[in-house]
């Protein structure tokens, strides 16, 4: 979905030739620019990033990279805010096709697979929106707090729906509780290594883990109906 | 035990008038232009590190930063090691005074709150160590990396011995375990507030989350002694 947004944003140039999958050469074009940003923006962070550098990586001429983007600032500013926008629609949607008559406990896993497994996914846009969200300036993180502050909200909801059904254990501040369990997750992009362990492996253990710090098991869900 | 560490790679010079808490004039300026330069690095990130700010910060001149560090790359490196050299030795000695005869599961909350605790103290150099953990060059990041293996192996050998004692939920991949614990307690830096919370709410808290992720729940221990 935001991949569409995206193309909105693109230059009127872009209805020239539509290739494989419905995108413009421009679009493609575009989104190698965007990939090359993220991907420069994770490992050598903001002050790091330099146009020359995405060029390279995108494999186009610098000068280019302003036919799409009218600065260095507003193309930084797309690729913090995508990484978020992306990982929330991801979440949004794997929540919306479960049943009206799911649990709090079922909906709350099932946010934090399609988190985990989205973030990892988009990492390069997921690390470069973590690791520099304290360093980039907060006029370029406008749209991104906003996408933050919604995503978090999200999450509230999540956490308070399990509060109220009496499921949360009673110990927790509920606010406290949601960021401790987001920074297990998060913090994967730090450590996770696909060779090491399989995505799934990854998925079923941070499941069991945030199951059992918030209400007591996964796998003790059907002892506990109330 | 760091800080003295550190005074001892000081200049030859810092044997001049020795001020309050046996520091000398030299040490004292040592230790500030680190301070500075943690704090940069916190919010700046490596490639966004000025030396002339690092001066200003630390209210000095800037020529003078190389009477202490040979260069911008000394500095960075010191700054990477010290946070979590720190955080290790703070751990290794609140563990050191426990009872021999302690549990795996006290000696695992114990490290917890140590790490916690002395993180957010020294929350610059933390923070630093962390965000740029992957943007330094490797090669300034050398003596940081090895005390980070040995941090490591710290917390493998708690987690370890709770599996042996087969108090850790059986399952989960011990390593795994250990990462999703740890992304909880340094994501913390990232998003804490003290004008929302105080550092003893965050740590019962933390204790609770971890305890409950990894072997059903502090105040159980009582319930549950083999």
């Amino acid at each position: 979905m935001a991949r569409r947004q995206l193309a909105r944003h693109a230059s009127p140039r872009s209805d020239q030739s539509v290739e494989d999958g419905g995108e413009s050469k421009s679009e493609q074009t575009r989104k190698r620019i965007l990939d090359a940003a993220a991907h420069i923006l994770s490992v050598k962070g903001y002050s790091g990033l330099r146009l020359t550098d995405v060029a390279s990586v995108a494999e186009v001429q610098a000068p280019a990279i302003y036919y799409y983007y009218a600065s260095r600032e507003e193309l930084i500013e797309e690729v913090m805010w995508t990484g978020t926008a992306e990982t929330r629609e991801h979440t949004v949607a794997a929540l919306e096709v479960l049943p009206a008559t799911s649990e709090p406990k079922d909906r709350l896993l099932t946010a934090v697979e399609a988190h985990l497994r989205h973030m990892l996914e988009i990492s390069d846009y997921s690390k470069a929106a973590i690791r520099n969200a304290g360093q980039v300036p907060e006029s370029i993180r406008k749209r991104q707090m906003r996408e933050e502050e919604k995503y978090g909200e999200l999450w509230r909801r999540l956490l308070s729906d399990l509060s109220r059904s009496g499921e949360l254990r009673a110990e927790y501040d509920p606010y406290t509780a949601q960021m401790l369990m987001m920074g297990s997750l998060n913090w994967v992009l730090e450590w996770w290594d696909p060779r090491r362990s399989s995505v799934d492996s990854l998925v079923v253990n941070a499941l069991a883990f945030v199951a059992s710090a918030l209400f007591g098991g996964q796998t003790a869900r059907s002892k506990r109906s109330r």
